[in-house]
């Protein structure tokens, strides 16, 4: 049983104001739970439909677990096809770093705006190390209910910071981080030089990245297309430039 | 002005089923048709709600254009949010290749069901010159209208078959082409060789590489997390997968 307050409560964390006003967010479904209880996270509370996979562990520590009916279930669920698990998380607050660079490497998004490209880069970024991502105001909320999908737990290990990206970089510049942009037309990625600690900027698919940042990059870098000097129609997923630049850095220090 | 007939016609090339009926699948929204509308492809016919952008040309030869209210819009169209402008085009039939691989490489999906994982992907194989992409039955339908939208007009240039996986990496090993598995353990991508002509295997994120896929895998290759060794609860968005090891192989042409 869960009470109407509780349901509309629920409800407004699908919403960013609603989160910043709850200090909450709500993940959905066994694994990301699964994956999340696991981690440095705080969870608030558990609501399950009695169909509780065998495979589930509730945590050693008490957290307060509620089982509810599927009707219920769907009226609190972010999803049109709800899982038979969904949590309350509360969300981290991070202090701000003096050095925004922690194992060489940082991403900075500006304006990337869907929630699925988002989490992915999340991913992306724990895969290769990488613990901090700063997101101008205008990207998705990463504890939207499907960026938090997206993630799959990696949301628990890389830090995600709003921030104003023009103070970021220019404070970036002013510890000797060396600032990449990638950009349509720059150094082809695979030939140029990249050095540590680095910022990589991502800009928006349709957008690019904001005049503002341009006076902080030290370099622009591009992805080069097969065969060489193709005239390109198209771009790449924003995600999926972010994953081949971080793979190109991590490959460099690796070899040597 | 549209009547009913039509207005289901429409509606019933959003399944799979009825675009193979049709022949037909359907592009919505201003730039994804005008890029289309510049390609080898065979538009049919053209609906638009008069909100038509300026930058938007009709093509040179004549293709039925017919202005229709939002309302009527609204009905046809596969999203919430209809844009100004939807046109319908051939589904172009290819002849099956006799060596599957152009220009060197060529990726096969096994099982991949997301379409947009589906979408970026062909993104990514336009951009990285790879002509065929090869898919098992069980993956998401490329005309989809989601997989549309995510192709951005590099559905027009690379060649999506839908085939019988087996039968196809048998047929290519006998021809000497290399065939590459992406997994969680396998050499390292980076420094392992890479042989050309290749074919690359993604596997789905849930179940991966299909087991009778296996006897015709040439080798097993794993993209390296960072720092080396890391124990890795989480794996990589498989259309970020595939990206940074088709930029791999092509960073190595390249460079030879």
């Amino acid at each position: 049983m869960i009470s109407k307050q509780k349901i509309e409560y629920i409800r407004s964390l699908a919403d960013k104001r609603g989160r910043k006003l709850a200090g909450c967010f709500v993940a959905e479904g066994e694994k990301i739970v699964s994956d999340l209880l696991k981690t440095t996270l705080h969870p608030v509370e558990l609501y399950y439909t009695g169909k509780l996979p065998a495979t589930f562990e509730l945590p050693a520590f008490h957290l307060p677990n509620i089982l509810i009916s599927e009707k219920e279930m769907e009226r609190i669920s972010a999803f049109k096809t709800p899982a038979s698990l969904l949590a309350l998380f509360e969300i981290p607050s991070y202090q701000e770093i003096e050095l925004p660079v922690l194992n060489g490497l940082g991403l900075v998004l500006d304006g990337i705006q869907d929630p699925g490209n988002l989490g992915t880069i999340v991913r992306t970024a724990d895969w290769f190390g990488i613990s901090d991502l700063y997101c101008s105001p205008e990207c998705a909320d990463i504890y939207n209910p499907k960026c938090v999908q997206s993630t799959m737990g990696a949301l628990a290990r890389v830090r995600v910071h709003y921030t104003d990206l023009t103070k970021l970089t220019r404070k970036a510049l002013n510890q000797k981080i060396h600032i990449y942009g990638t950009f349509m037309e720059g150094e082809n990625l695979f030939e140029t030089s990249l050095d540590s600690p680095a910022l990589i900027v991502m800009g928006s698919e349709g957008k690019g990245i904001s005049p503002e940042l341009l006076p902080y990059l030290t370099r622009k870098i591009s992805i080069p297309a097969f065969p060489a000097g193709t005239n390109q129609l198209e771009s790449l997923n924003v995600a999926v430039s972010a994953a081949i630049v971080c793979a190109e850095f991590r490959r460099r220090v690796q070899r040597d």
